[in-house]
C-alpha cells in the first residue's frame, strides 16, 4: 500500500516538473526544486531527457540541497551533467560540501577536469581531498566522513555535555569517540552514559575501551559486515598509529549493502556489475553481457563437437537426441542452485574458511538425492515413451540424469569455493564457468553411458 | 585484510569455547559468555553441536546480553533451543526485553508454548505483545520498537533538552518526535536544532512538519526503501489517527536489506528463500529445491516430445542434434540475464510502473544484437564444420540462435513484469518459468526453422 503511495508521489512530482519545464516557468521551477527532497529529485531526474536535465541543473544553487542531490544521483547522470560544466561552476557548487562528498563528486570527473576544480578550492581543502582520493575505491577511507566529533579522555562528563550541545553537526553525532593526548582513539562513550553520570567524572572512567575499528584500506563490504553484525550506527576509521581519521556511517553502509547485492546478482547472471545498466544504451548493455554468452557459446561448440563424435550412435538410436535438453537443463539448474547458495553464503559470512568440505559434502548429498529421484522418473518415462527403442534407453537416460546432477551440484559448489581461495570474486566467474562446464560434462557423460550400455 | 582478522577472531573464540566445553569448566564458560559480544556469540554458536549448544545456553542468565544473543541468533537455532525449554525459563529470560524483542522471540515458539510464556508475563506486557504479534509478518508493525521518546509540541527547547538528558535510553534517540495534545505525530526536531535554539522557544516553532512515516501494516521492504532513500536512522510508524505507535530503526533495516537480497537470490535460482539453508539437513535442502527442478523436468519432457515429433528430420540430418545444447543454452543464459536485471531493477526501484515498455523494448534490442552476433558466428561454424551436411544447416542454426535469443530476452523481461502486475513475487516464479519456457520454445523454433529451410 505504502509502496504505491510512494510511487504515486514520484509520479506527481514528475508531472509537475514536466509541466513547469514545458512552460519555462523558471521561478516556479526554482521553488519546486528547493521544496523537493534531494533524494526525490535524484529519482525524478532519471525520467527527464538530456535537455530537461540540463535546464533543471542550471537552476540549482550552490547549497547543501544541491550537494545532497548530487550525492544521491545515479553515477551515469552525475557524470553526464558535471563533465560539461566549467571547473569554476563545479568548484562553486561543491566548495561547502564535506570532504568525502567533494571527493565522491570529483571522482566522476575526467582527471584533468577534476584537477582544475581542485585547484580552485582553498589550500586546506585541496590537501584533504587529495588524501581521501588517494584511498582505494570502495574502501573505508574513500567513504568515511572526516569531520568527526571527538573528546579528550580527561574531559569531565559535564564539560563534554556542554561541548556536545555547542556542536554544529550534533545530529551527526552517533557515538562520542574519546582520544588520548596523542589523538589516538582510546574509547567510545554513549550519550546515555554521559547524561546519567555525575558532571565531575572523567570520560576515561565511563568509556567503553573495546572499540571495533577499521583501517582506511578496509574493503567497504567488510565495513558493512561489521556494521550489520554489531548494529552499529558508525565505525571509526583509524591509521596504523591508532589515530582517528574519520567514521563510516550507517546510511552509507545501507547503500553499500544494496549496491553489493545488486552487483552480485548481475555478476552471477553474467550481466556485468553495473547497477545502472538500465540507464545505458542497448549497445553498452549488450557489450557488458557479451562475455558470458561467449563462454556459453564455446561450451555449445564443444558440446556440438562431442555429439558429432557420437554421430554413429545417434544414427542407430535417434531417440537419444530427445533427452539432450533435459540432461543439460537439469544439470545446469541444480548447479546454479548450489553455486547461488555458496556465493551468497560466502557474502553473508555463513560459509567460513573451515566449513567448506562440510558444505561440499552436503551439496553432493543433495545432488545425489535429487539426481536419483529425477533419474528414476526420467528413466521410466524414457522406457515407456520410447518402448520401440532399445530397452536399455531408460537406464541410460536415468543414470545420465543422476550422474550429471550429482556432478553439477559438485561443480556448482566447488567452483566458488576454489575461486575464493584464488582471491577471485566468486560472483564474477561462477555463473559462466558452472553453466558451461555442466553443459559439456552432461553431454559427455550421457554419450559415454550410452556407449557403455547400448548395443549398436 | 580486515576480513581475515575478523574471521581469525571468530576462530579463536570457537576454539576457546570448545576447549572449555571439553573441560566442563562452567565458571570459565560463564565468564567467557559474558565477555563475548552477543553478535559474536550468535555466530560461534553455529559451529557447536546440539549438546554443546544446550550446555552453553544453560549457563546464560536472564540479561540484556542474552536477549541480544537470542535476537542475533539464526532462526533455526533459536527455534531449536527455545522449544525444549520450559515456559517458565523462557518467560524468565525475556521478561525484561523490549516488547518487539519479546514478540520476535515468541514468534519462534509453537503456539501453545508461546501462549504459556505470555501467560507468565505481567498483564500490561501481555497486551503489548499481543498487539505487536497481531501485525502481519515482515511488516513495520512486527519490527517496530514501541518504546519511543516523544515530546509535546508546546514544550520549550530548554525543557526538552533537560528531559532528553534524563532519558534512560538516550542512545536510542535518533530523532525527537513531537506530538500534539491528542498524541498525534505533528513533527520532528533534530538534536542540533534543539541545542542551538534559545531555551524559551517552543518545539513547534523549530520542528520539521513534513515527516515520512509508515503504517504498521507496511511491508518491511518498503520501510527499507524509505530508510535507504532518505538516509534516515529511523522511521515513525503511525496508526490511522496519526498516533505514533513506534519506530523502525536503521539497524533492523540493515538486516532486512541483507535478508531480502539473500531471499531474492535463492528464489531466483529456485532454491527456496531460506537464508539458513546451510543449517538444514540435506533432505530438507533437497525438498526445498525439488519444485523448480520439477518445472525444468517437465520442460525437458516437453522438449523430448517435440524432438520426437521431428525424428524423421533428425534421421536424415543427424548433425541437427549437435546444436541442440548451444541453442537452448544461449537462450537460457540471455533469458536469465534479462530476468535478473528486471527482478533486481524492480526490487531497487529502478523499474517503476510506467517504464516497463521502455525496458522491454531495450531488452529486445539487446537480444536482437547479441542474437545476430552469435547467430552469425554459430552459422559460420556450422557451415564449415559440417560441410558434408546440407548447405543450409548454417543458416538454420544461425537463424535459430538469433530468434531463440531474441525470444528469451523477451520472455526473461516480460515474465517478471507481468508477475508483478499479478501481485506475485517476481523473484519466486521467474527462474523456473523463464528457463523452462526458453528450453521448450528454443527447441520448437529450431526444428520449425529446420523444417522450413532443409529439404529432407
Amino acid at each position: 500500500m505504502r509502496k504505491e503511495l510512494f510511487k504515486h508521489e514520484v509520479t506527481i512530482l514528475k508531472d509537475t516538473f514536466g509541466r513547469l519545464l514545458r512552460r519555462h516557468a523558471k521561478t516556479n521551477l526554482k521553488k519546486l526544486i528547493k521544496k523537493t527532497h534531494p533524494a526525490d529529485l535524484a529519482i525524478v531526474f532519471r525520467y527527464f531527457n538530456d535537455d530537461e536535465q540540463t535546464q533543471i541543473f542550471e537552476l540549482m544553487q550552490s547549497s547543501d540541497h544541491t550537494i545532497e542531490f548530487l550525492v544521491e544521483l545515479d553515477d551515469t547522470l552525475i557524470q553526464k551533467i558535471l563533465n560539461i560544466k566549467s571547473a569554476k561552476r563545479v568548484a562553486n557548487l561543491i566548495q561547502n560540501a564535506s570532504t568525502n562528498d567533494q571527493s565522491y563528486i570529483l571522482g566522476f570527473l575526467q582527471e584533468k577536469q577534476a584537477q582544475s576544480v581542485i585547484d580552485l578550492l582553498n589550500k586546506e581543502e585541496q590537501e584533504e581531498i587529495e588524501e581521501i582520493m588517494g584511498y582505494p575505491e570502495d574502501s573505508a577511507g574513500s567513504m568515511m566522513a572526516t569531520e568527526v566529533f571527538t573528546l579528550y579522555q580527561n574531559t569531565t562528563c559535564g564539560d563534554a555535555l556542554k561541548t556536545l550541545q555547542d556542536q554544529q553537526d550534533a545530529e551527526m553525532v552517533f557515538y562520542l569517540y574519546v582520544t588520548d593526548e596523542d589523538e589516538s582513539l582510546v574509547g567510545v562513550a554513549s550519550l546515555r552514559a554521559l547524561a546519567t553520570t555525575q558532571a565531575d567524572i572523567l570520560l576515561k572512567y565511563i568509556m567503553e575501551k573495546r572499540v571495533h575499528s577499521v583501517r582506511p584500506e578496509t574493503d567497504q563490504e567488510d565495513v558493512a559486515q561489521i556494521v550489520a553484525q554489531y548494529n552499529y550506527l558508525a565505525v571509526p576509521v583509524i591509521d596504523s598509529d591508532n589515530r582517528l581519521l574519520g567514521i563510516v556511517t550507517v546510511d552509507d553502509v545501507v547503500d553499500v549493502i544494496r549496491e553489493e547485492a545488486t552487483e552480485d546478482f548481475f555478476q552471477m547472471a553474467g550481466a556485468g556489475k553495473d547497477r545502472e545498466i538500465l540507464l545505458k544504451s542497448s549497445w553498452e548493455n549488450a557489450k557488458v553481457r557479451l562475455p558470458w554468452l561467449f563462454a556459453s557459446w564455446i561450451g555449445g561448440i564443444v558440446a556440438a563437437y562431442i555429439i558429432g563424435k557420437y554421430e554413429h550412435m545417434l544414427e542407430s538410436i535417434i531417440a537419444l537426441a530427445a533427452f539432450i535438453p533435459v540432461i543439460i537443463g537439469m544439470g545446469g539448474n541444480i548447479g546454479t542452485q548450489s553455486s547461488t547458495i555458496v556465493v551468497r553464503g560466502m557474502a553473508t559470512g555463513r560459509i567460513e574458511i573451515g566449513n567448506e568440505i562440510q558444505v561440499l559434502l552436503k551439496e553432493l548429498k543433495v545432488g545425489l538425492m535429487l539426481g536419483a529421484l529425477y533419474g528414476i522418473m526420467l528413466g521410466l518415462f524414457a522406457s515407456f515413451r520410447f518402448i520401440s527403442a532399445d530397452p536399455m534407453l531408460g537406464l541410460v537416460v536415468g543414470l545420465s540424469i543422476c550422474s550429471s546432477m550429482l556432478l553439477a551440484a559438485g561443480v556448482g559448489t566447488f567452483t566458488p569455493l576454489i575461486l575464493r581461495k584464488l582471491d577471485i570474486d566468486p560472483a564474477v566467474a561462477t555463473g559462466p564457468f558452472v553453466t558451461t562446464s555442466v553443459d559439456i560434462l552432461g553431454v559427455l557423460l550421457y554419450f559415454m553411458i550410452a556407449g557403455l550400455l547400448l548395443t549398436i
